[in-house]
């Protein structure tokens, strides 16, 4: 499989297989100053009035996992993690009638292939890969799709997400990318509506990368937040605990008080402020503080996690700089700028999740994900 | 009166009289470099353990005018806006009691000086003074004060807070400027608590200048935001229009609500995180369309404000970036980014708030004030 570089709105980070998903400076850069000229993006979709050819015959993409609500950002903030999400393979496929997708494989951690349907008009993934094909007016040509899943689902890791950001991906690049970053977000966020709610603070980011904004629904708006680069090799670094245990979406939502005290309001809304200076300006503690002052989600959705309190007291304890629930949970998120503090952060939580939640819990150490869904290989028509 | 500088935590920016306030922009820079340091402050109040001299025997302070609550930011973020505020003369008088202040004189715009009260416990000024005295632990100097009203009262420009910065940064700055920023918010913040309610959106940018938020009162802790400098001579511009109506502080904040629904908190609070983005990245029109979208307060209040929408209405239409109640009212702020234009949409607004709201209104097109409280001038001792 050869690595190819096109001139598209998505440029080609790494080749398949990545061994680390990493993504040196330079292009860091390239998509930051992408990501500048979207900084603040107001849109309602494209339909192309000619229909693209292929000009590959094949592409691999590669979508992050993400973290939403961020505390006090409860519904309008998402970040990207690097060096863990889904990958979608896409191929022309005769055997497909055209203008359609079929999902011929999906495979993955946990039971993901045995949950996920195959039935594109279902599949977070189809759905996503479907309304990119609808922009674009293809009609004569029929695609394969295969997804792997590395994310696990209803993990608060933004699973759905990934699997649609690398299915729009996919399809926008496999016909020349000729659509922008807000009609591949306006596609994700057709797929989330669908399986996980009407929320872009996953998808967004999933496919932008950074911290992302959500302003408005209507017309889709959003702000990327320009996190500057690592300072004095101190790095934002996300410890991200996933306990055995499934915390639905639809049930967390639930949880969530109707009406809100103009007390608590204010005090969110401050914070929420607060996080997106911190984000801004790259003050890694001040993120880890405004991540962890959420007056009105966490402390309803903390007792439907066995153990959160005391995780959250130990990573705490243990150096972090601020903890909280990753999206809807159970999944928790703690912050620091030190990957050897950030793996005994991990450990700690570990630990913590056991002895107060009985749960058994895995830990991973996460960079910032800058780049967002991207091509990782591609063979050319 | 010389014009003199010392070492100290504020410096000197004028001479009296101030025909212009308007700050050089060396001088703005300076005090960028001492807010960067104090950019996020955290804080319980100083008391000095040696009683300090006067180093002047007379000294001239300037407060500017503030805006505050600026639309989804209630309660935690407010700006201050240059060539308009408060002046307090302080000196060194041997007829006051030792470690006492006396209220000699007051006057000003409007019937200021009849309405406020010359008892220093109860003036909002004289109350910022004898806490910044406590602090400074002086017990053998007395002091008399004069206070110039710049600011009419109840107008939502921040008068109460103009004074009490004003005083606060005249007594430190007699005795040699011993006490930090924080110190002086804290004083300021002791007087608003008794003068006007427990909020520190206007004293600390009264205080400090520039865009400040309040990100918790206990302990006090604010983050100045760095507005950066003016990009291709556009520059930020607050169209100020003040009816000629009382809208007491009192009664606007009894037609707040109690509740606030999750969707409007969700919706509030990442306009909010869009204002702190639009700041800190020199966004006009992102700042201006975030000041207009608040979906909680200004809702409730406007109505109390006869043709408030009529007036909105009509900045918007004149081109104004965004409008909304400046503080608790009844000014109305509109921000722009061309002085011409400010004018215009100042001369709208006020032909609106005749025709709407049946009142005589007066307009005025001022800059953010990047210094806050200062000396302006000051006699050796």
């Amino acid at each position: 499989m050869a690595i190819c570089y096109h001139q598209s709105s998505l440029k080609l980070s790494s080749s398949y297989p990545l061994p680390n998903l990493f993504i040196p400076k330079s292009q860091s850069q390239t998509l930051t100053l992408r990501c500048k000229n979207l900084s603040s993006v107001s849109s309602s979709s494209t339909t192309l009035v000619t229909e693209p050819e292929p000009i590959f015959t094949s592409v691999k993409s590669f979508a992050p996992a993400t973290v939403a609500n961020l505390g006090p950002c409860f519904d309008f903030l998402g970040c990207a993690v690097d060096g863990i999400g889904d990958f979608v393979t896409l191929r022309v496929d005769p055997q497909v009638h055209p203008g359609h997708i079929s999902i011929s494989h999906i495979d993955g951690v946990g039971d993901s292939s045995k949950k996920l349907t195959k039935d594109p008009l279902l599949n977070c993934a189809g759905i996503a890969a479907i309304a990119v094909l609808k922009m674009l007016n293809v009609r004569s040509v029929g695609l394969s799709l295969s997804l792997h899943k590395g994310l696990p689902l209803g993990s608060g890791l933004g699973s759905s997400a990934a699997s649609a950001a690398a299915a729009a991906v996919a399809v926008n690049e496999i016909f020349g990318g000729h659509l922008s970053v807000s009609d591949l977000v306006l596609a994700g966020l057709e797929s989330e509506s669908k399986v996980s709610g009407y929320h872009a603070d996953n998808v967004a980011p999933a496919i932008m990368g950074g911290f992302v904004l959500i302003r408005s629904y209507d017309p889709l708006e959003f702000i990327q937040l320009k996190f500057p680069p690592n300072l004095e090799e101190k790095d934002l670094l996300f410890v991200l605990v996933n306990p055995e245990f499934e915390a639905p979406t639809k049930k967390m939502r639930a949880a969530l008080p109707m009406e809100i005290p103009m007390r608590d309001h204010v005090w969110n809304c401050s914070q929420a402020g607060a996080l997106v200076a911190a984000v801004l300006e790259g003050d890694l503690k001040g993120l880890g503080k405004a991540l962890s002052s959420d007056r009105i989600v966490e402390p309803r959705r903390a007792p439907l996690i066995p153990g959160m309190e005391g995780v959250k007291k130990a990573a705490m304890e243990a150096g972090a700089f601020g903890c909280t629930i990753s999206g809807a949970g159970p999944t928790l998120v703690a912050v620091t700028d030190d990957e050897e503090m950030g793996r005994e952060i991990g450990d700690r939580m570990v630990e913590a999740f056991m002895e107060y939640g009985n749960l058994k819990a895995s830990a991973m150490v996460k960079r910032l994900d800058r780049v967002g869904a991207r091509l990782v290989s591609c063979i050319p028509g």
